[in-house]
This record gives structure tokens, C-alpha cells and sequence, in this order.
């Protein structure tokens, strides 16, 4: 295997999404895209999908446009999701019963396989066909069944010490959405889903200048600078 | 108020997460704070966070750090999170019921006040004490309620309808959930928060090649160049 360190996360994050417009084209049997049809699509530059692609060798045919089952390919095998890819889950609030829901849009190999609970009244429910487990099972579990990334879906309190209990376990990668910074190993990759950061700093970017300042509920506008 | 068209997304993305810290502090009755401290909690390099700091003014006092109440209050008028700010949510799902559930998380005058569900079983429902209207009262909700705001939680496939109808009904921001990318007018801000894509752009990171590879499901290294 080739060695793809320089790959930046940027270009690493919007390979899945080019990967899932290409499964949606490749459904409805259309062979070729160009990459002004994928930006269009995905509202990316064209000349930004066409470096990102770049990256992994020469896939386009000037004038044709991109094979589009040899590009899924080609970025199934980058992202490595070319073969099995074992995921647990932990906290079957109403964010793990979505999430747990979401087998159906992964494909690729990536399947969530087992998911957990600290909470007793919890264990032996079916959500999408698992069982709940105690999470006292998570080690010897994630051993069983290989499994190389977790999830985290407990409140903010609770998820360092399941973070803990995936790294012990041997897992290589989290993906956390409990609304608080993780500390894991450099050797543990660590995403974060943060919701609330992604909601407070749309604030930022409402254009409140531009309104009628007289309407409504704004009218502590005196604090601002 | 000062134009700060010049700070880059990945700095306002940061904001939130500082601020969620400060709170934090505030509550524990922390006067102060050093980029030290602020980057040791939240694995953040000490000098970005000092530069981060720094596009908003001089905070920090040399060898005494940042006044917690002042930093926070500072980074709420950046975020303009010193005035209401009204968020509406489409899509009662599992992920619609999470986030409804937010607004304890929220603080600082981001709240949900409206949910909308396309699906009449589900109108008139309770969730986190809001009542589920249909999606065909979005439009006056909006303006009645002043909503800057909206979330979509609803399938792919009925994303960019909901999207329409937010656009239409005048919000500025846009937190879509669903996965796909949907287009809205430039003067509409679109954040997508995108599970799958996290998901799957981590197995680009688990390192296959230290593990035994006699072990297990990974039998088809073959197709990897």
C-alpha cells in the first residue's frame, strides 16, 4: 500500500462526499461526470474536485469526464473502505437510535455491528436489529467482532471515560458527538461532531446589519462595539 | 459594529468551543485563564489560540492570562450570541428529538422555538416541550416568531424541499443534518453537519498496515495497489 500522508483532512472530508454523489450516479446508470457536474452538484470548484482527484493519479479523460465506477473505486480503495470496517456504538439516546439507523447509508463496508448502554433498563433492546449490550462488554466485544471505530453518543459528563474504555479496548478511531473536547492517544484518531458549535457559529455569519434594528427582540444592539 | 469579514471559518468554528470552556470555568468561579491552560483542555496549540484571540482586540495580560467573564462576554458579541437569536427544526426523527433536547446546551439566546414534522401522526406531538406543527406553517412561524435560523432533520430525499421552503420563508442560516448537499442562494449561510462523511473520512486514517493481516476479515489487501 502506498503511503497517503500528505492527503489533507480537507481533501480526506470531501472524498466521502464525492463518493456518495458517484454511488447515487452509478444507481441510476450513468457512466461518466465531469467535474464541472460534480461541482455544480456538490457546490465545490471544479478545478478544487479536479486537484483533490489528482491526488490519487490520473482518473479524468479531458472532454469525457470521470468513469464513474472506476472513481468509487479508486476512492473505496483510498479511504480504505475496500474492506470490512467494524463500528460500536455507545448511549442509545435518541442521537445512537439515529445514528444506529444509519447502516443504510453507509454501505461500503463500514456497518456499525454492536452497540452499548450503562444503562441496566437498556440492555436487551432491539434498535435496527442489535442488542443492546452493557458496556462492561465493550472490551471483549470490540476483540470478538474487530472492531476498529467507535462511536460516542452519552451526555458530555459520561464520554472520557467510554473514549477510555474504546482506546483500552483497541479501537483506532472515535468519532464523538457528546459536546465536549476528548483526550485520547495520538495513535487513537479522534473526530469530533460538535452540533452546537456548528449551530452557535452559523450566528456568526446572520448579517443583522442589514436589518430593520427597530424590530422584534433585538434591542440589546448597545453591547456591541 | 465592525466588519470581521476577514476571520477565517476555522476560526469561527473554534469560538463556540472556547466559549463552551469559559462557561465551564465561569461556573466553577475561574477568574482567569492562559492559552496554556485553553489548549491543554482542548488539545489546541497555545499560540493558535492566542492568534484566534487576537484578531478580536488585546484580551490576555502577560503572566496573568484571560479574565474568563470578559473573554466570554467578548466572544458573544463576536459570535453576536448578545442578542436572541430563534431557530426552528424540521423533522422529528430520532436526530429531530436529540436536538430538540439542545437547547439546555445552547445558552446564550440560541434557542429552538419552533419544530415542524411533514407527517400529520406526528403534529400535535410534545417533544422537550414544544408542540410539533405541520411543515405547511413554517412560512408564518417564521416571520411571526422573527426565526433566523433552521435545522433540517428529515431524509435525503426531502431535504432540499424544506430547504426551499426555509429559504423562502426568509431564515439566513441553514444547519442541514440530512446527507446530501443542497443548494440555497448565496446570502443564505449553509453548515452541513454530515455523519457519514465523518465517519467514513476516518477509515482513511486507520493505519491497516501494523495489524496482522492473517487476522480476520481483511482478505482482499489484493485489490490495494
Amino acid at each position: 500500500m502506498t503511503k497517503q500522508d500528505k492527503i489533507s483532512e480537507a481533501v480526506v472530508r470531501r472524498l466521502p462526499v464525492y463518493l456518495r454523489y458517484l454511488n447515487e450516479l452509478s444507481a441510476s446508470d450513468i457512466l461518466t461526470v465531469s467535474s464541472q457536474e460534480l461541482g455544480a452538484r456538490l457546490n465545490l470548484n471544479p478545478a478544487q474536485i479536479r486537484k483533490d482527484l489528482a491526488y490519487f493519479g490520473d482518473f479524468g479523460r479531458k472532454g469525457v469526464g470521470y468513469n464513474v465506477s472506476y472513481l468509487i473505486e479508486k476512492i473505496r480503495q483510498i479511504l480504505k473502505l475496500d474492506r470490512p470496517l467494524y463500528v460500536a456504538l455507545v448511549g442509545t439516546g435518541n442521537l445512537g437510535r439515529a445514528l444506529s439507523n444509519y447502516n443504510t447509508y453507509l454501505k461500503d463496508n463500514m456497518k456499525i455491528v454492536s452497540i452499548f448502554d450503562a444503562d441496566p433498563s437498556k440492555v436487551g433492546m432491539v434498535i435496527n436489529n442489535l442488542v443492546v449490550q452493557p458496556v462492561e462488554e465493550l472490551a471483549q466485544t470490540v476483540k470478538e467482532k474487530n472492531i476498529a471505530i467507535g462511536i460516542i453518543t452519552v451526555p458530555a459528563a459520561a464520554a472520557q471515560k467510554v473514549a477510555d474504555r474504546f482506546v483500552e479496548a483497541g479501537v483506532r478511531g472515535i468519532l464523538n458527538f457528546a459536546p465536549t473536547v476528548l483526550r485520547t492517544p495520538e495513535d487513537v484518531r479522534i473526530h469530533q461532531t460538535d452540533f452546537t458549535a456548528d449551530l452557535l457559529s452559523l450566528a456568526y455569519y446572520m448579517n443583522f446589519d442589514s436589518e430593520d434594528t427597530t424590530k422584534g427582540t433585538l434591542e440589546d444592539e448597545s453591547l456591541v462595539d
